[in-house]
């Protein structure tokens, strides 16, 4: 167990009992591109089916830790922050810790994953089990109660599907960003209605209601305008915040933001098509049941024009064993939970 | 006129002798998103039909001046450094130019004009004439020997198609970056490639031999790691540079090739019509005849596969009357010739 190099992140162990006699800990953790979220849980030997029981001892919130986003540094040292600050909000320490599930975006790559595990073995006692998955993961487990097995779909303002077989196979579609076409996603829509106000104004494109929709909520008199706005802060989030927006014009019948859900709808489901077959998910008759787990602020039933349930019903009709699922927690919770169902099953 | 605040740009003017006995001379400046290309040229009364015997005097060269990419401050700073240093080759100073063409990019609206303008007044004596253009119309004006008449259509990293009519109408499409649908564009090209060798490989998409040879062009051994290379750095130059294998698959009959390309010649060709019929430049009977400038390397002649050739043939099918032309100067010559153009219109 190394100290931290600035020597204050776990300095809070110092001033606790030597005795620790509880069973131990489990952290969960899930770390996006906005925020991260550590989750302790008790590792009490409850039984599977009551997993959904087990209380929340303690929860931290730290930013960004997406190494990918904000570089190895930043990104390691915030998610050593959050679970310190787990552990000491609960009064436990590192020695007391039985399990540990980081689910981080930006793990892409079996590299990726070994790189995190290594360094998690620096900071805690070598008998804690480590798992690192990419964030997917957690959300997954936050709709199956810990288990491994089905398709989650999250859709915010990037997108991936991921799934599991019963026997341990993963696989997963797009989550590749937007140059690479995650054009589904929430950043996907909005950029797609905002090159909809461009095409319209340079007589590539049909008119549409967008035009007004768009420059009234961005505060805007030109669509010319909306280039300077784009260069000048071109972040995700800020541009998938508009597409409350395109579903507004859509519910209104705007042709051009109907079809841009639409397609939107199409994306998405062929991701999880696309896993769902690589996995045989839906069994050889491709009628089995399977978890579909439903993740992500696009995804949310929004008034009339509901995209998560266009892409259950377009889903349904190749898969009609899909079981579609709205976890009642956050993927923060399905990390611990995984890691006390991987703990488990290791130590039956 | 000021000095300019680090008191070093102008300097090399007080060492030239105070008489200054010929006629004068323009500059015309190409500012684009990697170089800023500024040209000197003699304001001899030439006829217009000898526009193109008119000799270049110097040539300076400098980086960046998109004001979007790199901030107002550095924009301006490179822009004077450069006219600085093209005036001091030839023994010129500020008080022998008749006129000043400034082409930059990132000039999307009447208030950047205006911006730009304000502060070029502030650098020349007043009697200087100034123009500010988006570099779209300095590749035009290389082509049409510095008149502002007919259609330039840029594809190289970005596209843009800008036209103008005899009496002073102007009219543009697309140009407006990656995030807003600038799809035939070189970026558009390359990262529909990559798209397409993330589908392949997650399942939504058919394989293609983009797959082998792009990996093969970026030293990768996996799809997965596309993902992390566009994060590393998603400059859109670094991503259009992946053209060429594009065209090569293309030309060895792959499929998903075949189609990224053709999707790119219609969209190219779309963003010509809408300029061509928004300016009607094609006539009342869409026969008429008008100029079309092919800028960029995106329409230069590749192989087998001609991008430049198809996007004509496809705009000659509604537009009898275009005459293509490739220029044989840089477009900082066509902003001189700009320079000069206006300058005479305005003294004849």
């Amino acid at each position: 167990m190394k100290r931290y190099r600035n020597g204050e992140i776990w300095d809070f162990e110092y001033e606790m009992p030597l005795a620790d006699g509880a069973s131990g800990v489990v952290l969960g953790l899930d770390g996006g591109t906005t925020t991260t979220v550590c989750i302790c849980m008790p590792m009490n030997p409850f039984s599977n089916s009551q997993i959904e029981s087990l209380p929340i001892l303690a929860r931290a919130v730290a930013g960004c830790s997406n190494h990918n986003s904000v570089g190895e540094t930043a990104a390691r040292e915030t998610l050593e922050q959050v679970m310190a600050d787990a552990l000491s909000k609960c009064g436990s320490k590192r020695s007391s810790v039985r399990a540990v599930c980081l689910a981080v975006s930006g793990v892409n790559h079996p590299t990726d994953q070994q790189r995190i595990l290594n360094w998690l073995r620096d900071i805690f006692p070598s008998h804690v089990r480590l798992y690192v998955q990419n964030d997917a993961v957690a959300a997954l487990a936050s709709g199956t109660m810990g288990k491994l097995h089905g398709c989650v779909l999250i859709a915010g303002t990037g997108t991936i599907a991921y799934g599991f077989t019963e026997d341990g196979k993963e696989a997963r579609a797009a989550g590749a960003g937007p140059v690479l076409g995650d054009w589904g996603s929430g950043y996907g829509i909005a950029a797609q209605a905002l090159t909809a106000v461009i095409k319209a104004y340079d007589g590539r494109g049909s008119s549409t209601t967008l035009t007004s929709s768009i420059l009234q909520k961005l505060g805007l008199s030109s669509p010319e305008e909306i280039i300077g706005w784009t260069y000048a802060d071109p972040s995700w989030a800020r541009i998938a915040a508009l597409v409350p927006v395109v579903v507004s014009c859509a519910e209104a019948g705007d042709e051009v933001a109907n079809k841009i859900l639409l397609d939107s709808v199409q994306q998405l489901a062929s991701s999880v098509k696309a896993v769902v077959e690589r996995l045989g998910l839906c069994g050889e008759d491709g009628k089995g049941t399977f978890p579909l787990v439903m993740v992500g602020g696009v995804l949310e039933a929004n008034k009339r024009w509901d995209i998560g349930k266009e892409v259950i019903n377009c889903i349904s009709k190749h898969f009609p064993g899909v079981q579609s699922i709205r976890p009642q927690v956050e993927p923060a919770v399905g990390a611990a939970w995984l890691a006390w169902n991987s703990f488990m099953k290791e130590f039956q």
